[in-house]
């Protein structure tokens, strides 16, 4: 496939170790990671490069000032359909009060077929509009 | 039936000739509706008065501080499983970025069959647990 | 309409007050109402009349042998697909490992609106095949 | 309410004596039906009033050469999110071929609670965007 | 496991490249893939070998006559349960109108996880019966 | 990982070569797969390590007196929303009777494509609560 073929798939995770273990991940399902290490480098990238990501998967706690929550509420503002995989551990039980709607919370420990699943359900229920 | 018996939904809406549409409609259904006029109100009597209210219906834009989306979360913070029904009109396009999982956003004007099957459909997809 | 036309609820109760609370609610949308006072009768009804009844409404504590859990079993013996809603107190919380599928447990107490929502959307949901 | 906050719901039915039930139905509901009593004038009405139209109620069987699945697909071009409920006795099970996704089939008869339900959660499961 | 055991998935697709990608995808999944390389060619292997194939997997724009909404009209006539899912880039804004009910539209490009969840899902969501 | 980030799955299948199929399946998937030979092993391990498994993936037909259905029963009663999934060829038809609400049956024979996301949706699916 061309480049243009590619489904960009944005993480957002502090942690290197685990960002390695995300992108493999996504990579064996066909996706292409982008890794922010920040949530103000997320929101940068979302903004800069419109159309270019096709969903968000983000920690909730990030190092800097702007959590996950507050990511994913910024990628709905440019784009109100856009899919959104939220994952933790202890922040878990927030998600009913600071995620948004039509979102998945991955309960971490999760396994990488979860996290897969996640994202692809999310793709595959958009209805194709004009 | 005996008091204890009564479904009282919580109603957040600060304009009195609404209050009572919304108050009849949900009482054609069979529901108690109690009325707050301003978010305050409203998380004072969440937190005052816990397991009283099964739902909350809440206009988003609101006379006070404190809008629709906060009203939500504080109810949703009280417990992570409680309906939430939002109604705006010009608000509307903000519930995929403020508003809570699971929650039903009805785009003014609609219709009080709407807000019955709204309020229903959140009672009933609860899974009772122990 | 003719009687061919007329959409048949059965309703398993055996509190007198109570089944004239829910025959009424279900004329009030249009279904017409079909009371049984035990499993063993409603049981009865369903295999003597396949196709007569078209969604079950059972209380889940009955007089008699048999309880809701069983005559909803019963129903989908006879037919897999067939709509069932349980309505209990107490027993409520044993929905999760007594229900069957695809079923939906009313908490007592609940409004009409939720009933009539329950049974709609039950009967909506099941794709017509050949 | 003024004008401007009807719910126009489009009933397609060339039996006069039935549009009068669901024209009641519908009005019962809260919403404010609008007739057309072919294929034709549905299609004319859809796309001379684009936007007056908040759902599609229609018979499958029509007078005249178009029917209802032809009229569904039509307001489907129009706005891909259009609410479709189709009713019909013999045609019910054409539903799985012929249907549009996320359409909602009503085999006849059919109590007016499942036609309110089934219109109301076409209308409020439509996400709200910009 | 015996050639009983295989779960053979339709594709329709006329680029012979294409082809070999998603029988690639299908068969990491553990799928069967057969290929299809018309429209007129599918909807034969349908008619000539009922209940051999258990998914629909189809380009919309095809080589002859006859597209893929076509294929899956004719696949829904034979079995009114049976999984479908198109493919398509330009013309995936017509999925709205053309496409069957309960079937998931992939806009191209896809990744190959997206491609094994749609099917998984439909496959695991039919509910079976006697 | 460490041993706290593993995910376990109870399986109960009593053919000894299938147990392997399975394991497999779920090991690929980054799931860890825990064997139980019989229904009443399979009760002993779930009351015995609570909060220790995360889902079931069960067979219908069991050595021993216990069947598939009891076991996801009694998984129901220690945790009301524990995810489940059988796996029948002959007995699939009495999921509608015997299946616990929101399970998922798989029918025999099933990719493993459809295994992984049988269970991820289930994970996936749970609201986190406190």
């Amino acid at each position: 496939m061309s480049n243009a073929d590619v489904i960009v798939i944005l993480v957002v995770e502090d942690d290197q170790l685990i960002q390695g273990v995300f992108a493999e991940t996504l990579g064996d399902g066909g996706f292409e990671p982008a890794i922010a290490t920040s949530g103000e480098e997320a929101v940068a990238l979302l903004e800069g490069h419109k159309g270019k990501y096709r969903a968000l998967v983000t920690d909730v706690n990030l190092q800097g000032k702007m959590d996950g929550w507050e990511v994913a509420q910024h990628a709905r503002e440019i784009d109100p359909e856009f899919p959104v995989v939220y994952m933790s551990g202890a922040a878990a039980a927030d998600w009913a009060s600071k995620g948004v709607p039509n979102s998945i919370m991955l309960s971490k420990p999760f396994a990488p077929a979860q996290l897969l699943t996640a994202v692809s359900n999310l793709l595959n229920s958009g209805t194709p509009t004009t």
